[in-house]
């Protein structure tokens, strides 16, 4: 006998969870295929030279990677961003310009788990490339809008900031040089604080000459605190101008964007937030966040940005392009936590037909057919078992209905919980899905 | 500089095929529920001890395995029905009983590529377990019925003979010593034709005492081509029956199950075929296998059978069921051999809206997302390029409709085919909806 479990990180998909997931997967591809995007898939091994890149590092012990039966160093995907680059790559002469592509799959990272962490997880990733234009910045931000609108969640909230307007003002305040250190610690505000951020900004700017360190990381965090003064978003962007030394073309170019989704009427689920930095050197223009208003503490279930050099591993030509990550299993635990409609309990069929073994098979099927073409979905109970365990099977599957065959043909259906029955005769199945579909 | 490629036996979906297989997939998944059935997923990656059990042997080479950097044995799952054996084995007392599921999903396996085979490719597998009724027997066949039939391809026939009568056949022929070598050549029937399998049959029967290796040979013939006389499939069980000493078990439920499907109006699909085996000891009841007869070269799109000891591996408790899986890829193939609808290019949206920059952006999201509301495909060429690029862009999408938003606010829709237009007022979008939808 071999002992049954999975990985440590690894889980199983039970019935219930997989329904939500599906659900959640199916409106998304709903909302982005409205918007004209396309789903590509990447194989989930490759070689691990692609998928490391030069560098390694951090990266390279989380990943999954061995030498295969050929001899080959090969790894499992660890996010869907790094195969794409190699997919645009080996394949962008074919493929339209503008690019606009999702890919909803699994990838897998050897993290310590813990915290909700997996070593397999869902990501969730869509983008526009090929393309600078300000639209498609803003055509991103719309389509996050419109997809939680259309998942049924309320109080979304997309921070957004300019990785370009950051790196003026660091210029202008004389202090970029170390911005890399300064993105760091702005980065992780919202997990530390403000004074510990205060502290540390100090800290990073006292090694720098002719910087009075005080001074500067208080206009540190006046640029990225301004979030906190109640302004319009516009109000926002000229404070953030007048902090970086006027009008820049990325100011220009946050304005204009602002412009353009408060004349959409979508600006609303917008906040400029020039806290939002995204940890990595990938990304050159906008980059957000996005946050649920009534649950704040799960952090952000949407990100990314705008890259200038998506594919710079794999080509010489830089490929620019903007694109967004859902964290799919964040997203379910929050809509979990806000008990939200979508992760309630579904049934596995809507109605069941009881075995009570005075009627043949035969007329259960038929009544069962009608019944799936008139686009239920219905469940036969197969064996011959005491009416006890029949009942059971429906409540432990929530199958709100049930269906008895009489001998005479004609049928009965019971509220299983009301336990209100109505009669009705083998030709009028559609009394049945009326009588189903308007009670739920 | 790294140079873009994928491994050997692996392949990147583009759009197409990837909106191919979704949209396959979808209507698979939807017949499957009509049914009753619930979805479950496993992780990609197990222990290797839980996928190759104790033997190993031929898979033992076939299989992606390697040690992970906490120094256990794991290997990537090359089939759904080990993984969900430990599924069952762990979950059964949460799961209903019989529980009828589905899976989807990706497998691995190192084979050498050819033939169209490849090195990563999906399976889609469905079960009912924990009940030996006939009805599961017929339920499964008749959702196979249902989900080719929901997928629109007509000419399937399901090739379903019963391993136990072919025992009760090999045991009343005095031959079942070589019952698993008859076996093994019996499957192979397909390929070499009649006149090999008949010698290797002679030379397997010659190394029995007190057996008469060519009648032998004729009457295991006569047993496996009966398909071949035409018979009815009842008339067929009849003679299998007697070729195998008079009536048996394995007979009588073999005649059960035929008379509930022809009941159910379902047996024009079926054909008793006792030339089906299956290679696998797994299978213990029914097995079949499914041709299309417009496509027999393609070889079997979906087979399977009941076995008895579904967990044997993981627990004690024997468990029944029965259960199939459809090759995908293979089903794909054959409908882009049919030219099956189904595999047509289809548009990444059904409209794109033309930037010609004589109109504001706001103007053509609002019309984009009035068209969104209809339930319409929507693109908005972001980009301000020529009028050229942008006809290039939705020829390449083989998007067939066009619109402009004209400066007085109306709308003009034209067919990118034909070149007809029409213009609407810009409160008139339900018009646009069936424009389109009267022509597709």
């Amino acid at each position: 006998m071999i002992q049954s479990r999975v990985l440590k990180g690894f889980r199983d998909s039970l019935p219930r969870g997989e329904q939500i997931r599906k659900s959640l997967i199916a409106r998304l591809e709903k909302t982005f295929e409205s918007y004209g995007f396309v789903p590509i898939d990447t194989p989930a091994l490759e070689y691990t030279e692609i998928l490391l890149g030069k560098g390694g590092g951090e990266t390279d012990k989380q990943i999954f990677q061995f030498r295969d039966n050929g001899g080959r160093d090969v790894a499992l995907r660890y996010d869907l961003t790094v195969p794409f680059a190699r997919f645009f790559s080996m394949h962008h002469a074919t493929l339209p310009s503008p690019f606009k592509r999702y890919h909803i799959a699994k990838v897998w990272r050897g993290e310590k788990p813990q915290n909700g962490r997996y070593r397999e997880f869902f990501q969730c990733d869509f983008d526009i490339v090929g393309t600078d234009s300000v639209f498609s910045d803003a055509e991103i931000l719309m389509m996050m809008i419109s997809s939680f609108r259309n998942l049924g969640i309320d109080g979304v909230r997309i921070h957004v900031a300019h990785r370009g307007l950051f790196n003026t003002f660091l210029m202008h305040a004389g202090i970029s040089e170390k911005s890399e250190d300064i993105l760091r610690t702005v980065d992780k505000m919202r997990k530390i604080g403000t004074d510990a951020t205060r502290d540390q900004l100090v800290d990073i700017l006292s090694s720098l000459d002719g910087v009075d360190a005080v001074t500067s990381a208080r206009t540190v965090l006046d640029f990225i605190t301004c979030r906190e003064e109640s302004l319009s978003n516009m109000e926002r962007i000229d404070l953030l101008e007048s902090l970086s030394g006027g009008e820049s073309a990325s100011s220009s170019r946050l304005r204009q964007l602002l412009t353009i989704l408060e004349s959409s009427g979508m600006a609303d689920a917008i906040m400029i937030d020039p806290s939002i930095t995204r940890g990595l050197d990938y990304y050159t223009g906008i980059v957000y966040e996005t946050f649920f208003t009534d649950l704040p503490s799960i952090g952000s279930v949407c990100s990314g940005g705008r890259y200038d050099n998506l594919t710079g591993l794999y080509m010489k030509e830089p490929v620019t392009g903007v694109g967004s990550s859902i964290g799919l299993d964040r997203l379910i635990a929050a809509l979990e936590e806000l008990t939200h409609p979508l992760v309630q309990e579904s049934p596995s069929a809507e109605i069941l037909i009881f075995n009570d073994d005075r009627t043949s098979f035969q007329s259960r099927v038929s009544v069962a057919e009608q019944l799936r073409t008139e686009g239920l979905r219905v469940d036969l109970y197969l064996d011959q078992k005491k009416m006890a365990l029949q009942f059971k099977y429906a409540q432990q599957h929530d199958i709100p209905y049930g269906l008895f065959v009489r001998e005479d043909d004609s049928l009965l259906v019971r509220d299983l919980k009301t336990r209100k029955d109505i009669t009705v005769q083998p030709d009028m199945t559609d009394t049945i899905k009326r009588f189903i579909t308007q009670r739920n």
